[in-house]
């Protein structure tokens, strides 16, 4: 999906919101814990739900690879389903990869080529081995490195935070290296919502460029903040929840109640683009 | 593995070398491409011919991912025949995972549980997002984390390098810092044999640590270097090639050229056991 694609998306769907599929079976309701398809039954319904209330949905491949291949299976019927939708949305693998330039273009192959198994619109890569790590994952058209800047966790700050070359810090340094890998065509960022303030210090290196933002929810970052250092004028920003609209109940109205958390969101969103983009 | 067992094991076979299983289904010989099993045909047939010169087997995931999930069966084909073997040798998934916390937890079951599709003693790991994105994968008994340190790619210069805290480079900072994460038992690391000098600085901060270094032969290192500066007195270094042994051949002939070339390694390695280790 190309960017111009996107940022309409956004105005028409009137969300940047993002719905973190981060399955654990067992946090699943038990009735569709048994079925052999119980994973892929679980994000349609979680789809459906929410579709009208989120722009982009991010399978977190951890938790398909801890199933073994039968969640990969359950992640690839899942993909299906979502282009298969006549409404569509940005897809995001959240697979935090990054290798040796011939070794990237594995896993470039592996996540966002359109011919391979899954098919995704953008993936997560870690910063840390340098450019040949990352830029093979820019070539595909229309599709998005998503670069960890500034993380949500607590480990964030073992080295995140550190200064080089004098008063930048180890982030920054990242986002300003990163521009002459990627444009804002096909690079997005993840900034951690646990930091709201930080993100003037992000908007100053990479102004226009779209963020990825966890931690918004369970993660305890506070919506109304991202989006007053995150937004630009188109947007800019995906935010992202993960637990706390897929978990939002473990009973048989699961679905149901994804989709009103999911809304309670949207309309907060929609608030915030009518007053803050133009 | 334990660490006793794995220094057992390089001095029984007077080798320290382990085979990268980077399978590229079109490097492959022809006669195997066809094949429906052809990857676990070409990767049992390397490990038959390079067992009894080489103590560890590193399968790149990327490689598997980039054949979609039935890439990944022929992994666990590969692993179900280590496992099957009596001669051991230690596993190595080299996935260069890192995720927050409760994320981790779920790359640390897929790869290393017991119970888990795979089984592998250990696995790669990107230092990024710092501690908690680490430390799950150190909890399992006799497994280990093999943390990303220095890597031996050209992008390793633009954030490994960085001098951070005055004189400190990125680098040592996180080789430091980690220190606090594990132990000699459970924590290995990558260190790229391009710089095989940077060795010294690096023992300097774990001296007694197994480190894994990639790039002896297609990706440039000296052997002889690695050897002079790495090794420690209970060897300490888990050498890697790749496509120096398992394209070393794509005839008919490909397994005993790849033992041919293990075996060279093995000669050599057995010469600098006998001179640095006591």
């Amino acid at each position: 999906m190309k960017r111009k694609e996107l940022v309409d998306l956004i105005f028409a769907r009137k969300s940047f919101l993002c719905v973190g599929l981060d399955v654990d079976k067992n946090k699943m309701p038990e009735h569709l814990r048994k079925e052999e398809d119980g994973v892929f039954l679980f994000n349609k319904a979680i789809i459906d739900a929410t579709i009208d209330y989120a722009v982009a949905y991010k399978p977190n491949l951890a938790f398909y690879e801890a199933m073994g291949i039968e969640g990969l299976i359950q992640l690839r019927k899942t993909m299906d389903y979502l282009h298969s939708l006549e409404k569509p949305a940005f897809t995001i693998a959240d697979a935090k990869r990054g290798d040796i330039g011939n070794t990237s273009q594995q896993y470039a192959k592996a996540f966002l080529d359109p011919n391979g198994e899954f098919g995704f619109d953008s993936m997560t890569i870690a910063p840390y081995m340098g450019a040949d790590s990352v830029q093979p994952f820019t070539v595909y058209d229309g599709k998005w490195v998503i670069l960890l800047a500034l993380t949500s966790n607590k480990g964030a700050f073992d080295f995140q935070f550190l200064p080089v070359e004098g008063e930048k810090k180890l982030f920054e340094k990242v986002l300003e290296t990163s521009k002459q890998w990627g444009n804002e065509e096909n690079m997005m960022y993840v900034v951690g919502a646990t930091k709201a303030d930080m993100l003037t210090d992000v908007r100053a290196i990479v102004p226009d460029s779209f963020l990825l933002v966890p931690g918004v929810g369970a993660q305890g970052g506070s919506l109304d903040d991202v989006c007053k250092y995150g937004l630009t004028k188109d947007c800019g920003l995906l935010v992202n929840s993960s637990r706390g609209i897929i978990y939002a109940s473990t009973g048989t109205d699961f679905a149901e109640c994804a989709g009103a958390e999911a809304r309670k969101l949207q309309e907060q969103m929609s608030q915030a683009l009518k007053h803050y983009c133009h």
